[in-house]
Order: C-alpha cells, then structure tokens, then sequence
C-alpha cells in the first residue's frame, strides 16, 4: 500500500529529525537503539491518516505522533522485562543488552519523553491531547495486570479476555486516531468515532493474531507455530473451545493446558479440538464482527468516501485479508 | 513546626481521599501500599506553601500537589528494584512483596495516575504545570542515571556530582514550588525565584545528608553509620578529600575504597582523612553557601517577611539546624 510507505516515510524521518541528543549516553542511547528497529510505525501513521482524514495539518501531528512510537517503545522495553524476552525484531532487548536497571530507566524517561513532543500544541488542544494520551498509558496497564493475572486465574471469561485486549492494544490504536482527530480540529463526535473505528480495528487483529498463531501460514507470519498452545495461553480459541466445547473435550483441554510443553501430542490434540468445536470458524466471524463494527463507526464519519479508502485498506491490510 | 503538621493533614486527607479504587486490584494496591507508608510528605506540602504565599487557593492545588508525591513515589517504587532495597521506610518494599512485574507496571501507573492529577486545571495552567512536572521527570531519571555511571566513573568531578544531586534531589522540590506559585497565579518571576529557593535548599539537603551519614548523631539519624563509606559512595566528602588532600592522602582513600567492607578500620580510616584534609568544615560551609542562596532568592520575592517565615523554618528543619 503506496499510502503507508508515505506516511510510514514522513514518521521515519521525523524520528531521525528529533533523535535524542541528551545526556547522559547511558540513558538515551537505549531509546534510540529500540526506536531505530524500526516496526511498522502503525501507530504514528494512524495519528497522520486521522489528521489527514479531517483536513489537519500533518506537520502539527508529526511530534505527537512520534509521542505514540515512543510510548509503544516505551511498554515494549518493561514489557520485554517482565516477559524475560531476550530478542524483540530479532535483536536483543534493551535489558539484554543495557541491564536491569537501564530498561526500567530508560523506560521512565521513554514515557516522559514522549509527554514533552505534545508540547508544541496550544493550551486547549495540548490538554486534549494529553488526557487521552495519558488515560490510554492507564488502560495499558490495566490490560497488561490482567494479562498477568490470566496466567494464573482459572476462570477467565470471554468477556474479560476482550476487556483486555482492548485495553492492551485495542485502546492505543483508538487512541492514536483520536489525537490525529483532534489536531485537525475534528468535531468531538467524529474524533470518538475514529476512535472506535480504531478500538475495533485493534480487538479485531488481536483475536486475529491469537488465530494465525495457529491455523495461520507459518511462512508469512514468521512466529512459532502454536506458541500460544506451547505456552498455555488463554487465547480466544481456547476460551470458546472451553465454552463450546463437551464436557470431555474440557477435560482434554484442561488436561493439555496443565503442563508447559512444545510436545507435538499436546499441540496437535489441542488443534483437533479447535476444530471438532469449530472455535477456528468461530473465530474469523468475531474478526469479521469488529471489523464491521469499526466499518460502521467510519460511515458514521460525514467525509466523501474517497478519503475513507485508506482506512479500510488499512483495516484490511492488518487482518490480512486479500480484498 | 505547627505549620508543617497543618499542611500534612491537609495532605493526607487528600491522599485518604484519592486513594485508589480502580481496578484490577493487583495493580492498584501495590501503589496504595506505597502510598500509605507516609513518609513526610515534604514535596506536596512544599506545592501547598508556595501556593499560600502567592495568596492563592489551596484547594486547587491539592491534587496538583498529591501528583508530586505519586510522582516521588513512582521514583521509590523503581529506584529500589534498581537497588536491590529489601526495605523502604521499615517496611518490605513493593517489589519485595508483590514482585518484580508488578513493581515496574505499577511503578508506571503511578507515574500516569500523577499525570491525571493536573486534570481539574484550566488548560493553560495545566499546560504550564505539565511541562514543569514532565521536565522534572526527565531530570530525575538523569540524575539517577549519572548517579549510577558514578559507581563505576573513575574521576567525577565536584561538578558532576553537584549537577547529579541536583537533578536528583533539588529540581524536584524547586518544581513543588514553583507549580504551587504557577497555580496561585504568581508572576512568572516569582515562580522562577521560588523554584531556585526550592532547588538550593535541595542541594543544601543533600550535602547534609552526606555529611550527617559520617558525622551526624546516629540517635537522631537512624541510619547504619557511615554507610557511604562502606558503600565506596563518591559522597561531596570523599570527592573534596580527594581534591584537598596530599598525594598520600588520595592514595590511602583510593586504597580503602577499593574494596566494599564495613570493617572498622576503613570507616575509622576514612573518617580520619575527611577530618585531616577538614572536608567535614568545608562541607558545613557549602550547606551553608546554597541555604544562603536559597534565602537570597526568597528574598527576591516582594510579599511580606511574615509570609516567608515558614520557608526559613523550613530550611532550617531539613538542614536539621536549631536557630
């Protein structure tokens, strides 16, 4: 998609623009190093596509929009500590490499970086701005406590699954599309419902990315197949296999879920009840369902169909489907 | 100081009031914990005397000012997994209770939640207090981060380690001040003059706190005696030993830091040279060049002394002198 390169382009050479020069090295220099693995730059691009959208001016979205990359930078750092991963994009994490203590540290001041590029805007807008941006980071964390206790909690619902994916990554891509809204001056109701464009969009890609982790084409994704299985993770599959599942196919769930193993066995018998209960078809139309939902709220929007194209590229783009 | 006990309650009412209810519970009660372990709540109080001073209403800043204590709180909570500290205030500290995951998210959700505080502000006001507090933010984590490469930085400078308490210590309480002046309207002068007040008496602070640590009276202290020593800490009194002592001097002090050990013979070494080379004098002399500095700026200030008698009393409590 030619539209993505542009803006993916423009937050590039944002993000070489305003490399952090600080002292001390030992603090910023991680910054840079996970800001220049680059990633998709999703996020700031849908702070520009929103901004464009509603006749903004991209070079007034061009630091906020850096606030958001270097906001997700900034989760992935204590993220990937917490997870104890030791490569992210294929190279090591910044605690790998810095430590301990430089990841935490440098993520503090990621976070505290990222509130200073919304310094360029007006009172009024800047509080705007910095109120969503702010409640996003709480349901960030909010979503990432509950993913932790998921590990360990034994009756997760559907419903608290959802709740946290969106708070997760849900939340953020709302958020990103909102803020690019609001800088282009959007009219309140229009900058909620690119925001729900953008919650829907994100709850729709998470559940699809619990899919692909199993039945997607290991080729094109590039994970390990079933890692979710391996780990015991209460994906969406799993919380509709328990919930539609026989007694019997519980009980082989629960059986396969009651020990951590990359063992072929579990991994194949746990695909086979996702099958036999159909939770592999039940799951696309969820996909399908936010997707539709997040198409509703962007023909909510009062702008010529024309502009709206990117979006549902995008849309379309992320859930990796063909049309 | 009756006045300083006036403004604790107002302080802990707030927090009574504000204390976290959110949810999931796993992630709010840990900053709850921190919270409520007191401590004296000087910064908060410090927003509240300024914003008295300047005439005006402390309603108004009371959340503002429990955002300075979330604030110094989110610093405890992540300095003490970077530390390895079992214990804060006599109490297990939050990573020793709830974990290391739960330290750094909750660690970033207090910093967030102090964020929320500002939200009641006008927006210019909250703009102005924003960028004060976010400024402050990335000092902190300079300072910290200078005060780590200190551990392993051969030849640092009387300089660095002025800027590194500095960043660490004073810019914080200079910023209490001044959002406390921002918020009751003082004039852009007076907020500048206040801050510097705030930042010297910080520094002032932080002197005394390396000289009581060897020579203060243990009683009143309640510290482990000379634990800097032990620690090999390049304290203001090691640093200027260094640069005021004789050859042999510097090379009996570079011998006993050589080595971490509380054996009595390095403390009572040590201790030798910083009276011998009368750093323990020069070191009571600097604590009294940046309080003088500090009441310099205080004096700037065009409100009556009558006003200014807390700010003095002050000064004088954290500089633990009697008149």
């Amino acid at each position: 998609m030619e539209f993505l390169q542009q803006y993916q382009e423009i937050v590039e050479q944002g993000i070489e623009k305003y490399m952090f020069k600080d002292k001390p090295r030992e603090l910023y220099e991680p910054m840079n190093y996970i800001i220049n693995h680059r990633g998709k730059r999703l996020r700031p691009i849908m702070v520009l596509m929103a901004c464009d959208l509603f006749g903004g001016d991209i070079k007034k979205a061009l630091k906020p929009s850096l606030a958001i990359e270097y906001f997700h930078n900034f989760t992935l750092i204590h993220d990937d500590i917490m997870d104890e991963a030791p490569l992210r994009r294929n190279v090591p994490t910044i605690h790998t490499v810095y430590g301990l203590n430089t990841g935490i540290l440098s993520g503090d001041g990621l976070l505290l970086k990222a509130y200073k590029f919304f310094e360029d805007l007006e009172p009024q807008l800047y509080k705007a701005c910095v109120r969503v941006f702010t409640h996003t980071g709480l349901l960030l964390c909010e979503g990432q406590q509950y993913d932790i206790n998921f590990e360990t909690q034994d009756n997760v619902t559907f419903e608290e699954y959802i709740r946290m994916i969106t708070y997760k990554t849900g939340v953020l891509s709302a958020s990103s599309f909102e803020i690019g809204a609001l800088i282009a001056g959007a009219p309140f109701r229009d900058a909620k419902n690119i925001f729900n464009f953008g919650k829907h969009i994100g709850i729709a890609f998470q559940i699809m990315d619990d899919y692909l982790d199993v039945f997607g084409d290991q080729k094109n994704f590039g994970k390990q197949h079933a890692g979710d299985i391996v780990e015991n993770k209460k994906t969406v599959l799993y919380l509709m296999a328990r919930e539609h599942g026989t007694e019997e196919e519980r009980k082989e769930l629960d059986f396969w879920y009651s020990k951590k193993t990359d063992n072929i066995d579990k991994v194949y018998g746990v695909e086979k009840i996702f099958r036999r209960t159909k939770v592999d078809e039940k799951t696309l139309r969820l996909v399908e369902k936010h997707n539709e939902i997040a198409h509703d709220y962007l023909m909510k929007i009062d702008i010529s169909e024309e502009k709206k194209k990117p979006f549902i590229e995008l849309a379309n783009y992320l859930l990796r489907r063909d049309s």
